[in-house]
């Protein structure tokens, strides 16, 4: 009976201790998983802002077509997003599985196709940004299950791109410059793009929203513990390609651009994304210095010329700030990680290439038998309103310089 | 002896046993309540900027008004924070237990405020709108004590409204009709409203903070486990009814309307706000686009027949953008939800619109006793600075013209 | 043999216990502190926010330098940011021990250093900027130092000062007339400071988002569970401010003042920081309603002549928004918080003016000689562009007004 009675007590004791242990760490895990999913939206949101309020007003420095690139952002985010989330629903991609994940590949679509339309910005009439959405997110995803998913079986081994220098923003900015090269026009070769100190303080909000919460769009899938190295490291060689934009800026051209300055500074988000959770602090300093070297030497050098030697125009220049720094990116991660696996690396950056320049060029083709625009770079076009007190007064100022 | 040695033993392995569990349960349990309470304030956060930023931009869209619209936007918020702390000081809800959810439920009462506010924006002087959030938080108060917490037993279940359709959105747009059939002169019915290409920019602006940030508003106080779900349904809803602003605003006015953007895509997000922790991502998507069509109707269709009609003017056009979505997100919870109770959700929508409608009527009688703006639509009414100058060019373009 | 197999059991009981007990409590522990640390993360990015949107559109009040003002404030946070990194690599602030306290640090520095450099905006040349936050930085590590971390042992007690009102907010301001004490041209003090309503909505802009994020400031590397709190008591100081404000700007005025909306009534903000995490609500509204006055006052009374008196300009009035509320804030703290050592706080503050004021007045001597800028306020000194569209019609203005 004691011996009973002990027994029982022992079981209960064990049965206690199991279950009461399952319990204290079950619970927390299950929040614990909660509570990490809530903080991946946070970052989905400071994403959102980049793709909206950073991209939309980066593109604003186009004097006169503020309110159409502000909608053209509007509904490029607003196509994109739901067709990638379609596509998830019926080929889900191996990593994502909470449906958080998918907001935030959904994202990195949105961002690669803001970055692509930037190439082709005021060439469009609306619809046809829509049209890019449509035909732009099968193959981002193609080029994703490709590279990072092994689709295809051609990559053998890990590639690094957490923040999607390769995969997100050469992509865009290659598959751009393929719109672009099937569709300018003689007109929009000629029409100069005008800005003016409000459109540039616009442009430099957008610029400053986009430096603000990059971290957040380089650790958005990263595991907790990781975040804080990755931030720094991104914070870090944003502030190494501002720098370096200021003093490439001076020395190159003269005087500052403003052009340069809302632009270049971000060339370090776009090339730490790579190895943004795998360098040391002092190399992303590094990283950062580089690209903003390089970027602003494609604005203020290369640009013009390469305009001028293909006839073609990149309105926003996304391959200064996106594809050569993107490209920059994938490449550092080969000296960077040790370990790197570089055919796998590489392999992934040259089908990254292949295919958004093939889809860009067919894209072109495609939109381009919607029509085109008669008056490139200017929001009269496709909205209501008078003629702003802007233009009048240029058009005042015309007739006094004549009357002069 | 033994036994004894043996009863301490067993004593202090199930004294362990439970302590330790104990210990082992609620270390965690107080802190991951610290960390969802953090949580929280970072979605109380996102909710201030839409307050600020958003809705205080999205109403510089008036062109002479910017300033002012703004101070407005400023006042609004910091009169009413404190009034409905103050409030919660003495008379709690019910499920607000932890100061961040008081602080969240103050934010609703703002940005029901500012809704409200919008229908009569440009036709206060600065202390008059004081005196609007004076009498607005406690009304707004009353109906959420009698639709949300069943203050009077006049609802007889659960009352589906967790962003807010029925209770912020409806509430603050009908009250504001309220004030403004109470207070609108003929001076104010026959002075347009004049906006220019910075100021729809800058209205765009507003419009994209509300965008970006509308989830965390939805899902401010929903349980860490369904934000996802919620956060994804309010993105969809936004993207459905953006897309649909575009085709809509195209179709009924022949060209895009930089008014229809920045308000109407917001529709979405308006009307999702009831079931958006309960609609399945297809259904948010079609929300979004069913409020996005309604919205953008009453914009270019019934504004211009309704202001003519009535001769009262809704400065910000908030019926449509809050009123009418708002009411949808209300009636859409009853084919949306299973088990819905019918009778609640109809009360609850009825109650609002009565207490708002009454309330608003009276507060623009007591208000208009302070008396009324002589210039409407003009900063220069109330703030120091000469002319800017576009009001200079303006004047001498008026000449020019004379003199042609 | 029964007894022993008893024993095994007991034992296996005792060891499953505390593993199982240490399992369950560390494993958590471990995520939390991950958890813990991405929330810094979140308020860390809310903070950049504050840098670079906040505190650069501020300053685009100058009409004509807002491309300057906004390059400036890119260029003062990347300098800054990684210099205190560097700073940290060397000699570690006792408190600081993950790289994201370390970041959040860095940008306490960076956002003195902006107010600083508001004190003389528009009369440096943009690499001045650079080497004021290379002399900057030093100092304000110093001063950290030596007042928080008592590296001189002259602090006897602990310094309320949680949100910086004195190590960062009267450091940074009295550091920057420092500057403006010995740099101050005759030019300089007889061109008027231009403004318009489009650099007045930019200011407003950002005047906002610091308003917005305020909060994450203050409660950056405040512990999880006293966050809400904190972050209530800031947002009802800044609504006592801002309320204070409207009343003090007609009051003072006869009208409002877009300079008082956009400046004063952040200074509940600056004043709570001291003791944003011990006040009672209703003591931090009222603090927040003196701050907003006293800064009011600064701005309408004291400021015109202070400037006549001194010969010297305070562009950005950061004496009356910062240094006159921080150290308001830090007196408060006497009054407010039960048993803080008077000794400690006031030798604090002591240590702070001082440092600041001499290292200030150095700075501006060996910053001058670098040179001066010909034409202050202008952005076409250093950027390029043609005149401005504003720019040429006024010239046209001033043509017509001389031919009527």
């Amino acid at each position: 009976m004691k011996n009973c009675l002990k027994f029982v007590l022992q079981l209960s004791t064990i049965l206690l201790i199991v279950t009461g242990t399952a319990l204290a760490a079950e619970i927390p895990a299950t929040n614990l998983a909660a509570l990490t999913d809530v903080q991946k939206y946070e970052r989905a949101i400071h994403i959102m802002a980049m793709l909206l309020v950073g991209f939309g007003f980066l593109m604003v420095f186009v004097r006169k077509y503020g309110r159409s690139a502000l909608t053209a952002t509007y509904l490029l985010v607003s196509i994109s997003i739901p067709l990638y989330f379609l596509k998830e629903s019926y080929h889900g991609v191996g990593t994502a599985t909470g449906v958080i994940d998918k907001l935030i590949l959904a994202e990195f679509a949105a961002a690669s196709l803001l970055i692509c339309a930037g190439a082709v910005l005021g060439r469009m009439k609306m619809h046809q940004y829509l049209l890019l959405g449509l035909i732009f997110v099968p193959f981002y995803a193609l080029n994703e299950w490709i590279v990072l998913n092994n689709g295809l079986g051609l990559i053998t081994g890990k590639v690094v791109d957490t923040g999607g220098s390769i995969v997100i923003h050469a992509f865009g900015a290659i598959f751009g410059l393929g719109v672009a090269a099937s569709m300018t026009t003689k007109e929009e070769y000629a029409t100069p793009i005008e800005c003016d100190d409000t459109s540039d303080r616009y442009s430099l909000l957008g610029s400053m929203v986009l430096w603000v919460f990059w971290p957040s769009f380089c650790a958005a899938l990263v595991a907790p513990a990781d975040v804080p190295r990755t931030a720094v490291n991104v914070i870090l060689a944003l502030c190494g390609s501002t720098l370096a934009t200021y003093f490439a800026s001076v020395k190159l051209r003269g005087k500052i651009s403003a052009a340069d300055i809302a632009n270049a500074t971000l060339a370090g988000g776009v090339a730490i994304g790579s190895t943004c959770d795998l360098a040391s602090p002092g190399t992303a300093f590094a990283i950062g210095i580089l690209a903003g070297v390089v970027s602003t030497f494609g604005f203020a050098v290369i640009q013009a010329k390469l305009t001028d030697l293909t006839g073609k125009v990149d309105t926003c220049g996304v391959f200064y700030l996106h594809g050569l720094p993107g490209m920059l990116g994938g490449i550092a991660a080969l000296v960077v990680v040790s370990g790197i696996n570089f055919t796998a690396q590489l392999t992934a950056m040259v089908v990254t290439i292949v295919i958004a320049a093939f889809a860009g060029l067919l894209s072109g083709k495609v939109i381009a038998l919607l029509g085109e625009r008669a008056e490139p770079y200017v929001d009269s076009e496709e909205f209501e309103g008078e003629e702003t007190c802007q233009e009048e007064l240029q058009e005042l100022i015309a007739e006094a310089d004549l009357s002069r």
